[in-house]
């Protein structure tokens, strides 16, 4: 005899009632194997529900393997294995499954503050946030991106409604290459891998050229997402130190040499040579040919990052370092995050042409393309001129905003507290706070009292600026961050306008003179 | 004294010529470094072009790095470091670079045949194509996607404008808990992560659970993509035959055991346990128990692939497994990409919350997350109720295409020759040819001459069904597949209307005849 109560008022449904109900039965044993069930005539006329009701609660119940039924017979309770499930309560614990984790899943644990680092806004809403590195929104040309999708929708493009090329689709690789072309990069279409932003294009280098135990040289401070995507992989990351020219070339060949034919030998090496990662640093001319030098010599490829390329407002900047790249050693990471919007997702890889083939199968096993519908409304965004004129526009524009970001600094940050270079292009300020005995958490909390915020400068360096007392954690890093009484912060410009600039910056010298 | 010779009848640009040119004679040392170059105007003159375009040649020349250029002082050839580079030539081999590839790139390498299985259309125009796997482009909703597209570009909906949550969009995420509850499945939107399609999916489980060396047990046949995924990370296949109730869960506990504790030990059990591919088998409640069940006393996670789980033209399906897991072993993979069309390249992960959050981290340390602009427009397709209108033309119209299918085979293969089983859904028909002597190759060219073309069965399996005389490629699989006299063709329904159905299973009846 089947004791169910149904409650009228709940908010689940009455079959749902009588399903559960069951199942408990039958996991407590109340209900045993081979029993047969009421017939749904009964049990409906019993609980004063419909049968219809009933039989659902049935259908469901044999659904979940919970009793056999056939024409004409009895619906029966079913034999089942011994499993943990029964019900739909879960009986897990979190965490429960940590022994069984991989050890690259264990690893990013680790760098799990790394790999947290805030991608978008987090301030409160009347707090000048400098922290994002994404473009104003009021800048996005969202009508001319809408009716690229229209366009594209409205001619059914037959490339966008099947399975896509691998490598990306074909006119937007063309546009690509020709574009590189004007940085005076010599390029062909089958030279260029359409990705889900700069990031994954990176991440395909990194298991194209890495081994676990490899080491992987980058800038300190750099680009945060990026050293969790190489512990993942097992890699070692050899950091190197930045001088006021770039990377510590140095440093990098001592290093070089140092692992040279070893386990931990350096396999790639990862740059931002113009207007870098926080610093906004653009390394010259001869530097890039050293950095050129030392990975032909030593057959290293470089992962040249290049993602603030085209935000080039103060005129001529240096050519990228894969226009000398005559051996197809370097690795040419571009994005359209940073002109448009992120939220497309898109990114390209510029390498010799063996290697874009090994860099397609590698993505082709990992996620198959990209999205050949996004990729064409973008491609047609960009060869109607839009993103030409959108280009055109957001440079005319920042050079205004960098230039109210400087005089502004110059103007309201205390000098003998706080100093900073000027950026030839990108969004990116980085201050160097001098002889600062307050914690960075003080300092931040001392922004947020003054109404603004700004990214804080460990969160770019593989390892924080002060190292807690004691040995620094074995296999992360190589080298020290800066000396500890120096604390840093980037300042982001992408997102505001010139009088939330100005006002921020006031702000900021005003909290920074009181601490 | 400069000997330039310039071709007015040339494609390359005036200019570019000089830069060559002169790039030559310095890497030739016919041009020393330190020495002048004539100044432009001299060399406009002798040139007999304008003064304007060799300013051009100098200025790129100097953005090269070729040439020094103060204000008032000559132009002179800079000393530059040895480097490879130097004209745009590329001066490498194609492979050069073979022996600096990591171990994974080059298992790969090893696996292109698995990985470069054709995902679209391959079939010249008159032929018959039942390759592809992909829905027939002429169901597909493009105007309501199209509006979808519009309404959340109108709307410049915030959430898109800005990089997006990595777990991804939460209207989008919670539609998906909504369906899968529909599937019996309790979930949350928590318990949920949208990827890259399925296969982006499969890939981030696979990293959060097998080390290098591990096992992955993998249905023999199956989905041909999954295989490379799985060696490129170091894994070994663990190749689980198919009977013709699914996977054979005594050969796969055999498995488990023989393995556990060792350096090989199971890590991942992947199975497509309703609508397989290739076969089309939908396993029965009782093996989806003991699936489970063994899962559960080895502690091995699953991935449920359910890619076609929502064509259910036939009526009820079983449940999925998830929606048994209380244990949350169960990983289950869901894509848009066989329902709507390919090229959203959109799916998700279902899984316990503490691993979704593993999985939401190895996702944003790849590529940060899935385009939140296209998210945007899915949800706004799904939640106006386009999905569910379209799956249910979709579900009415293969119904229908399906028992075309059926009807058509049972008249025109021989029977002798083939036999099928009657799929319960999905797209997949999967062909047994009995005894046949003709290699896969003469089988294909006996189609294509027909006008009609079907997937060969060999690519569905880790090791050819035939493998060559002598031992099979080590560590690549533990059993063999099936015995040599066996061959099997995949048929894919998804692309082609009756008339073609049954027009190319009439070909592919006569083509069989005559073999």
């Amino acid at each position: 005899m089947l004791l169910l109560k149904l409650d009228a008022q709940s908010k689940e449904p009455i079959y749902r009632q009588i399903v559960r109900q069951i199942i408990d039965l039958v996991e407590g044993d109340t209900v045993k194997e081979g029993e047969a069930l009421p017939p749904s005539r009964e049990l409906a006329q019993r609980l004063s529900v419909s049968r219809f009701t009933v039989a659902q609660a049935y259908r469901e119940l044999w659904a979940k393997g919970y009793v056999d039924s056939r024409p004409g017979s009895y619906t029966r309770v079913r034999k089942r294995p011994k499993l943990a499930a029964g019900t739909s309560a879960r009986r897990y614990a979190e965490g429960e499954l940590d022994s069984i984790y991989s050890a690259s899943a264990r690893a990013l644990e680790d760098a799990k503050a790394l790999a947290t680092f805030p991608v978008g806004r987090t301030a409160a809403a009347d707090v000048i946030d400098f922290t994002p590195l994404a473009l104003d929104t009021r800048l996005f040309p969202v009508d001319e991106l809408r009716t690229s999708f229209d366009r594209v929708l409205t001619q059914r493009h037959a490339s966008l409604l099947n399975y896509a090329d691998p490598a990306g689709y074909a006119p937007l690789r063309e546009y690509v290459a020709d574009r590189m072309r004007m940085h005076a990069v010599e390029a062909e279409p089958d030279e260029v891998l359409i990705t889900h932003g700069s990031l994954q294009g990176l991440d395909l280098v990194t298991r194209l050229f890495v081994d676990p135990g490899r080491t992987v040289a980058v800038e300190q401070p750099t680009f945060p997402s990026v050293m969790p995507l190489f512990l993942v992989r097992g890699a070692r990351l050899g950091a190197i130190p930045m001088t006021e020219g770039g990377m510590d070339l140095d440093a990098l060949e001592a290093l070089i040499r140092e692992r040279e034919g070893r386990a931990d030998a350096l396999s790639l090496i990862y740059s931002i040579p113009t207007f870098h990662n926080p610093n906004g640093i653009s390394t010259s001319q001869p530097h890039r040919e050293r950095l050129l030098a030392l990975c032909e010599e030593h057959r290293v490829p470089l992962a040249e990052d290049s993602f603030q390329e085209e935000i080039t407002y103060f005129g001529k900047a240096v050519l990228p370092i894969k226009s000398m790249d005559s051996r197809g050693l370097v690795f040419y990471l571009g994005s359209f995050s940073k002109v448009l919007f992120p939220g497309v997702r898109m990114g390209w890889v510029l390498a010799r042409r063996d290697c874009i083939e090994r860099l397609t199968l590698l993505k082709r096993v990992e996620d198959i393309s990209c999205s050949p519908l996004m990729q064409a409304a973008l491609h047609r965004f960009c060869e109607s001129g839009a993103y030409e004129l959108h280009l055109r526009r957001i440079n005319r524009i920042f050079a205004k905003r960098m230039a109210a970001a400087m005089a502004a600094l110059r103007l309201h940050l205390p000098a003998e507290k706080a100093s900073f270079d000027e950026p030839s292009g990108g969004y990116l300020i980085w201050i160097r706070l001098r002889g600062m005995r307050r914690s960075e958490g003080e300092i931040q909390t001392a922004l947020r009292r003054a109404g603004v915020a700004a990214a804080q400068g460990s969160l770019f360096f593989a390892q924080s600026p002060d190292p807690p007392s004691g040995e620094p954690p074995s296999g992360r890093s190589t080298r020290r961050g800066p000396a500890s009484v120096e604390r840093y912060l980037r300042l982001s410009i992408s997102s505001l306008d010139i009088d939330e600039i100005e006002e921020g910056i006031r702000r900021l010298g005003g909290a920074l003179a009181e601490l």
